[in-house]
C-alpha cells in the first residue's frame, strides 16, 4: 500500500455509475503526483492515508460491483511528513 | 485512479475483436506519456479525465468481456491544469 | 493500454508450456524500455501497436490458459513516432 | 517480488476492518520510497524482506477477504545491503 | 512480460508455506532494480529469461497456490546484452 496525503475532494458531474455514490478525493503521493482514491472513511484534506490499490481495491468497500482500483483503506497516526515516519513509533523504537 | 487529459480518438483497423465497437481514446498523463484507454462516456480532446486501470477497468463497462486494461471513469468539472487542483474545490475549500 | 513499436520476433527455446505456441514479440515503449509480448495479430517489426497488460491480456487470446501479462491488442493506423499522434487522427481535428 | 526493509510499526487508529487485526509495516524499498505491507510473518525494524504484491497478498494470508495489496513473503537471511546480494549466496556461486 | 538476468539464488529459511517449495531466484532489470521470482525452469546465473507478472505468475505454476506475483516463464536464446536484441533475430531481419 502506499503513504499519500488527501488534496481535496473531487467534483465529477459525469461520472461512471459504477462509482455510485462513493466520495472521490485527490491525493498526492509523495513525489507530488496526483491520484483520485474512493474514500470510505472520511478523511479531510492535510490527512495522511494508506491506500489500497489493484483488486483488493474493490474488497475495500461493501459492494464489490463499485469501480475503483484505489481506495483509502486508514488514517495513519501522527504521521511526521518530513522524515516520512510516525512521530509516535519513531519515539516507541 | 489517475488524472489524464484525452488528446484524440485512436484508430486501429485492426484491432482485437475483445474490444467490440468501444471507442478507443489517446490520453496523456501529467507527465507527457500517452495511454490508451476505452472511453464509454464521450470525452472530447482537452478533457481532462480520471481513468480506472486494471481489472476494475472491465467493470466499467456492460460487458465484462470487453478486453481493456484502462477505462474512463468520469470527466472533471473544472480542472486546473496549472495547479493540479479543481478551480471550484480550491475556492470551496 | 500504452503504445509501443514491434521490434524482432523472440526465439525462447525453453519457455513454459502454458505459453502453448504463441507468438513472442519483442517491444520497445516510448522510453526505449523493452517488454515481450504475445501477439495474436502478426505483428511486423517497427509497426505501432498497444498493448493489453495484466489480467486483460489474458483475456485478449481465445484460450484463457495462456499465460501472458502482456498482449497486443491492435496495430495503429499511421502513427506520428515524433509527435506521438495519428497522423490521419491529427489532421481531422 | 521486491526487496524491501522494514522500517516500523504502522499505527492507525482509523483503518478499514477489512484489515482486521493484521500487523502492518512501514517497508522502504532500495530508493527510499516508502510503502506500507501487511507483515503475517513477524519481521522486525531492520530486517530485509521481499514482498508480494497485487491479488497474490491476498493469498499469502489464510484469510482472503482480508484487505491488502502487500504482504510480506519472507524474510532474507544474510542480505548484503551495500551489493544487493545475499552474503552467502554471493560465497557459494 | 520484462526481460531480465538472472543473479543469484535467495535464500529465505523464514518464508510464507504459500510459497511451498519453489525455488527462488534474485533477478536484474536493465536498469539495475533487483527482483524476486519464482523458478520453475532452472534457469541458472547469468541467464537472459523473461518474467510473467501478476496474477499470470501463479498460472505459469501447477500450483494455482502457490503465492508469487513473478515467475521466469522462459529462457532467451543468444541474448544480445549491449545491443537489447536477439543475436539470432537480429542477423535473420
Amino acid at each position: 500500500m502506499d503513504i499519500m496525503q488527501v488534496v481535496s475532494p473531487l467534483v465529477c458531474t459525469e461520472r461512471h455509475p459504477g462509482l455510485m455514490h462513493q466520495s472521490l478525493r485527490v491525493l498526492r503521493d509523495r513525489k507530488g503526483k496526483l491520484n483520485v482514491a474512493v474514500d470510505p472513511s472520511g478523511a479531510r484534506p492535510g490527512s495522511w492515508v494508506f491506500v489500497v490499490s489493484g483488486s483488493a481495491a474493490r474488497w475495500a468497500l461493501n459492494d464489490q460491483g463499485v469501480l475503483t482500483d484505489l481506495t483509502i483503506g486508514g488514517i495513519i497516526d501522527f504521521w511526521d511528513e518530513e522524515h516520512g515516519q510516525q512521530e509516535i513509533a519513531a519515539k516507541a523504537d
